[in-house]
C-alpha cells in the first residue's frame, strides 16, 4: 500500500475543495441582490474554512511529497476514493460550523445552532447528492420575528457541495473504479475512441468527458432556468441540485416555490438526463442518438418511470390525497399529471425535489415511492441507489435460476441484448449487491430505531406509532440518496428533529450508498491496509 | 414429465388427508368432555369432507393407475411436492366450508360465515405451519350472547392440519428434495448409516427417521402438557402447533390461557427442538449429543435467540410497554424474562404462539421481532423462513467478497467449520435465495397495500396511518410462517378483517414461504411441464 501517494492525492482534493469555496464568497456581499447587507459572519467563516482546507491540504501534500509520480494501483485508488469522501465531508462542514447557521427555533423561541453532527450530516448529504437536510427556514417566514436562519453564502455553499460531489463521483468513482473488472460489466457501453488506446489513457479520457458533460448539463440548465425568470442564485443552486441528483433547494417549499410548470418540466427533463449513462449522452453529443435510444438499460429506465408515474397519477386522480386542511380530496387530471410525474421522476432519480407533499398521498403511492427509491437511474450517471441495470440482471438471473431448479445440468449464459456476459462472477456480484443493500438497510433501520428516542416524534408533533415506518423511510431515503421520506422526514419536514446518534447513523447511510457500499466497507478490513 | 405417476401420488395424498380426518371426528361427540352435546353439523361436515377426499383421491389414482412402479425423477418430485400442497390446501378447507364455522360477529350482531377465501386461508395457514387465523371467538366469550363460533371438532381439524403439514414437510420436502444437490449443501450433516447404501434407500430411511422423530416429539410434548393439567384436547392441539412450528391455539388468548410458567417453558423447549436439524436430533437419540452440541448452525441458532431475547428483556424491563389500559408501564425482571423469552422463541422458530401482546412493546422490540421472523431455525427442521445456515453462509460470503474488492485475483474457498464447501453454485444459490425472498416480500407488500382498502383499518378500529407497516408485518408473518404481526394483525388481533383479495395474497405468501419459493414458482414456468 503506497500511503505517500494516497496522502498526496488527498491533499490535492483538500486544496481543490478549499479553492472552490471561493465561489461561495461573493454571495455574502450585497452585489447580486441576494442579500441586502454584507454577511460578515458567513464571509469570514468561508475564508476561515478556505484557510483550514489550505492548511490540511498543504500538510497532506507535504507528508506525501515523495509519492509524486508513482503508479496508482487498484487498492490505492479504492483508498483514495473512500478516504476523499470522508475528508470532503469533514472539510465541507467547516463553513456550517464557523458561520452562525441555525437549524431551527426551539419551543422557547431560541435559535438552535448547528452542532457537530448537523454540520457533518449536511455536508455528507451535499457531497453524496442526497439532499436530506437538518435546516429549516431557508428564507424568512411569514412570521416577521422569524427571519432566514441560513445566510445566503452558506446556502450557496450547501448547493455547491452537490456540484463538487457529483463531479467527484463521475471522475473519481465512475471513471477510475468503474473501468475496473467489476464496474466494466455494469457500465457495458464502451466509450468511443481509438481502440489502440492504453487503459490509462482511456480512463483519463473517460473522466474528462464525463466531467465535461456534467459541467455542460449544469450550465445549460442554469441558463434555461434563468430564461424562465429564476434568479441567477436560484438557477445555479437548483442546477447543482438537479444534475448531481442532489435535491437541496434554496426555498422552504423546494421547487413548488416557483409555481411554474415550465420550471418543473425543465427540471424533470434534466433529472432524467442526469440519471442517464453519461457515455450514451456523449454519443448523443456526437450526434449518434441511436446508441441512446437502443440501449436496454435506458429503455427499461424510462419504462419503469412511466409505469410508476401512471400508477401514481391514477391513484392521485381516482383515490385522492389529504389537502392542507387534512381533508381527503382529489386533484384534477392536469394536476395529477403535474405533481405525479415530477415526484416520481424526482424520487426515482434520487434527487428529492418536491412540488407537493407526497406524504399526504394514499398508502399505495407512498409505498410505491419508497420502493422506487431502491431503483435509481442508469449506471455511469450521478444516480445513487441500486441502478436499473442491476435490476435487469437480477430478473434475468432469477429466470435462469428457475430453470436450474428442475434442470440442474442445463447452464445458459447470461445475456444482455445480444451480448453474452462472459464474466463468471457477474451473477454472484449482482445478486450479492442486493443482499448487501438489504443488510445495510436493515442494520441502519434497527440502529436508528434503537438510538432515536420515541420522544423525538412527540416533540415534532408526529404520532409516535409511526416510528417504525418513518425510520425505514429515513434509512431508505439516505441510503439511496433521495432525501425526503415519510412522516417525520416527509417532504414538508426534515431531519432537524433527530438527535446526533440518529444523524450519525444516517450520515453513514448516505456515504455507504453513494460509494456503493464496498468502497467504504473495505476501509474497515484490517487486511486491506496490510502488505504491498 | 411422467404425469401419470404424479396423478397417482397426488391421489395417494388425497386419500391420506381424507383418512386422517377420521381423527377429528370423535371430538364432535360428547365423549371426551370437550362438547356437551353432539356437534352434528361438524360431524357430518367432516364425513362429507372425507367422502370428497376419497372421491378425488380415487379419481386421481384411477387416472394415474398405469404410473405404478415407475421411477420418480427430480422434476416429478418437484411437481408432486408443489401440487400436493395446493391440493392439501383445497381439501383441508372442506371441513371449514361444510360446517357452520363463523369467523366473526359483525357490527349488527350477525355471525359472518367462513367464505371461500377464509377456508383456503385457514387451511393454507394450517398445512404451511403458519398459524395465521381468520377465526375469532374460539371459545365462548364473557358476553353470554357470544358463544364459541368454532365447533370443537373443526378446531381439532385446524390444529391437525399443522401436524399433517409438518409431517409432509419432513417427509416430502426435506427428505426428497433436501437430499438433492442444492439441499445437501444446506443440510450438511449426513444421516448416520451404512455408507454403501444407495441414494434411494438413504432417502427412504431419512424420511422414515424424520417422521419418527416428528411423531415422537409430538407424543412426548402431549404427555408433558397433560401431566401439567392441560386437557387431552388442548395438549394434543398445542403439541401439533408446537412441533410443526405452526401456532394455532384452541384459546382466544393462545398459550397465555394456561397461566402456567411450566406450560410456557415446556412449549419453549419444544419449539426450540422442533427447529433443530432432525438429523442432529437423531444423533441425540443414538446418545451422541456431541454432534448436536458441536454443530455450528445449532450454536449460532441458540446464540442469536439468546442475544435477541436479552435485548428484548432489557427493553421490557427498562423501557416498558403499554398495559391493558394504554398506560406506559414496566414489567418486573421475572415477568420480562418470562414474556420476552417465550415471545422471542415463538417468533424466531416461526411458531407464533403468544403469552403477551408484543404489539404493545416498544418500537425497538417490535422491529426486532419482525426482523427475527426472517431468521428462522435450522435447516432440516419444520422451521419455515430463511433459516440460520443461510444467514451464516451469507455473512461468510460477504466477508470473502470484501477481500475480492481489493484483491480480485485471490479466491478463497467457502468453509463451514473445517469443511470447505466444494459446490461452486452454493454462493450464488444462497445469496439468490435472499434476493428472491426480499423480492417476494416486496411484491406481496405492494399487492396487499393496493388490494386491501384503507377502510379495513377504520372498521377494525385501528389507525389507518399504520397501513404500510401493518401490511409489511402481515406479509413478513405469513411468508415466514409466523402468524401474528403488528397492528391490525397483531397478537391480540387476526386476519378476519381482511377482504378476500388480501387473504388471497397472504395465502400465496404462506405457500411460497413454506415450499422455499422455487418449488412453487417453477410450476408456473411453461418449460417445466414440457418435454421428457
Amino acid at each position: 500500500m503506497n500511503r505517500l501517494l494516497i496522502c498526496r492525492l488527498l491533499g490535492l482534493i483538500a486544496l481543490l475543495i478549499g479553492g472552490s469555496m471561493a465561489l461561495s464568497l461573493p454571495w455574502a456581499l450585497p452585489l447580486f441582490g441576494q442579500t441586502k447587507h454584507f454577511e460578515a459572519a458567513s464571509f469570514f467563516a468561508l475564508l476561515g474554512s478556505m484557510a483550514t482546507c489550505g492548511l490540511v491540504g498543504g500538510a497532506l501534500m507535504y507528508v506525501g511529497r515523495r509519492g509524486k509520480g508513482q503508479t496508482l494501483y487498484r487498492r490505492e485508488a479504492i483508498a483514495v476514493v473512500g478516504l476523499s469522501w470522508l475528508l470532503a465531508t469533514l472539510l465541507g462542514a467547516l463553513p456550517f460550523w464557523l458561520s452562525e447557521t441555525c437549524i431551527r427555533i426551539d419551543d422557547e423561541g431560541n435559535r438552535v445552532r448547528m452542532g457537530i453532527a448537523d454540520g457533518i450530516f449536511e455536508s455528507a448529504s451535499g457531497f453524496s447528492g442526497t439532499g436530506a437536510t437538518v435546516l429549516t427556514n431557508l428564507e424568512a417566514s411569514a412570521d416577521p420575528d422569524v427571519p432566514s436562519l441560513v445566510p445566503r453564502a452558506i446556502l450557496f455553499w450547501r448547493s455547491q457541495t452537490h456540484f463538487l460531489g457529483g463531479l467527484g463521483i463521475m471522475v473519481l468513482f465512475v471513471a477510475i473504479l468503474g473501468m475496473g473488472s467489476a464496474g466494466k460489466a455494469l457500465l457495458l457501453t464502451e466509450m468511443p475512441g481509438p481502440s489502440q488506446e492504453s487503459a490509462h489513457a482511456r480512463t483519463q479520457r473517460a473522466a474528462a468527458t464525463f466531467a465535461m458533460i456534467f459541467v455542460l448539463l449544469t450550465a445549460v440548465l442554469t441558463l434555461l432556468l434563468r430564461l424562465q425568470g429564476v434568479s441567477w442564485f436560484d438557477a445555479l443552486c437548483h442546477a447543482f441540485g438537479t444534475i448531481a441528483t442532489g435535491g437541496f433547494s434554496t426555498h422552504n417549499d423546494s421547487v413548488e416555490h416557483f409555481h411554474s410548470v415550465g420550471v418543473e418540466m425543465t427540471i424533470t427533463v434534466f433529472m432524467i438526463l442526469a440519471c442517464t449513462n453519461f457515455t450514451l449522452l456523449y454519443y448523443l453529443l456526437l450526434r449518434r442518438p441511436g446508441k441512446l435510444l437502443g440501449d436496454l438499460e435506458f429503455r427499461v429506465y424510462l419504462a419503469v418511470m412511466a409505469a410508476v408515474a401512471l400508477m401514481v397519477i391514477l391513484a392521485l386522480r381516482f383515490d385522492g390525497h389529504y389537502d392542507d386542511q387534512g381533508h381527503w380530496t382529489r386533484y384534477s387530471l392536469a394536476d395529477s399529471v403535474r405533481y405525479g410525474l415530477f415526484q416520481v421522476a424526482s424520487i426515482m432519480t434520487n434527487t428529492g425535489f418536491g412540488t407537493d407533499d407526497f406524504d399526504r398521498w394514499n398508502s399505495f403511492s407512498r409505498g410505491l415511492l419508497v420502493l422506487l427509491m431502491f431503483v435509481g437511474g442508469c449506471a455511469g450517471s450521478t444516480s445513487c441507489s441500486i441502478k436499473v441495470i442491476r435490476h435487469i440482471l437480477f430478473f434475468k438471473i432469477l429466470w435462469l435460476e428457475l430453470e436450474q431448479v428442475f434442470h440442474p445440468s442445463v447452464v445458459r449464459p447470461l445475456r444482455l441484448g445480444d451480448k453474452p456476459l462472459e464474466d463468471p462472477d457477474i451473477r454472484k456480484d449482482v445478486v450479492m449487491y442486493f443482499g448487501v443493500i438489504v443488510l445495510i438497510f436493515v442494520i441502519g433501520w434497527m440502529a436508528l430505531i434503537a438510538l432515536e428516542p420515541d420522544s423525538t416524534w412527540i416533540e415534532a408533533g408526529q404520532p409516535a406509532g409511526d416510528k417504525l415506518i418513518d425510520c425505514a423511510s429515513a434509512v431508505a431515503a439516505t441510503l439511496n440518496g433521495v432525501g425526503p421520506g415519510l412522516g417525520i422526514v416527509g417532504e414538508a419536514q426534515n431531519y432537524a428533529h433527530f438527535h446526533w446518534p440518529g444523524k450519525f447513523v444516517l450520515t453513514w447511510m448516505m456515504l455507504l450508498g453513494r460509494l456503493e457500499v464496498f468502497v467504504l466497507l473495505v476501509l474497515f478490513v484490517p487486511r486491506f491496509w496490510r502488505g504491498r
